[in-house]
């Protein structure tokens, strides 16, 4: 597969369909990539993801902000200097539990990035993933 | 696989036994992951990676300072606020082209990760991938 390019630039994140939910895809399929996504999300204060998991494992990398990861029912905390890794099929939601925007990048092993609601259905991303 | 935690610090990168190149393993098959390895790595001025590649995909996120990737013998230039894709198999080599450390993440579509010298040889890296 060719790249589109070796070097590109990183739009910010933008406002999506889901509430509080800023994001730009830096890197994907959209770009040539077969086996990588990566994503940069905001999440506004009282944010939230909805709860969902994907078919391949994800890391976030925390950029600043104070956020939280339930997994299982069970809350971890995360800011920046941190990383969070997620296993793949694990149904996960990412709060930002602080008062300033949560800023993240977020990689996936898979380009497209497959997303799941709890109920197993398919969410449809509102962007290139 | 069982992951050690879903939070994990961030580790300074510390020097190696490959001049200029300061690494840190941030996520890897050490942590439980099977299919995602994440490096911080800070190349000193003057300071450049050997010639090499990897059997899959790699971005690569420039933090701060000014480098440079030759692939196929042509220079590519980047900073802050740019990504760099690296194709499988396609040897690369990156360049601090500044006068302050050039500051990266990295991350790989595998863990852990696989090196290859221009010749063909596995090059044993000196740190957890």
């Amino acid at each position: 597969m060719n790249l589109s390019a070796y070097v590109l630039d990183q739009p910010r994140p933008v406002a999506t369909p889901i509430p509080g939910v800023l994001h730009a895809t830096w890197a994907g399929s959209r770009d040539g990539l077969s086996t990588l996504s990566l994503w940069r999300q905001s999440l506004a204060p009282g944010g939230a993801t909805p709860p969902h998991s994907h078919p391949r494992e994800e890391i976030v990398l925390c950029l600043s902000g104070k956020g939280e990861v339930h997994i299982d029912g069970a809350p971890h905390a995360f800011g920046p200097q941190q990383t969070v890794l997620l296993p793949a099929n694990v149904p996960h939601q990412i709060f930002n539990a602080g008062t300033e925007p949560l800023e993240m990048a977020a990689v996936f092993s898979a380009t497209p990035v497959a997303v799941a609601l709890p109920d197993g259905s398919a969410l449809d991303l509102p962007w290139s993933s």
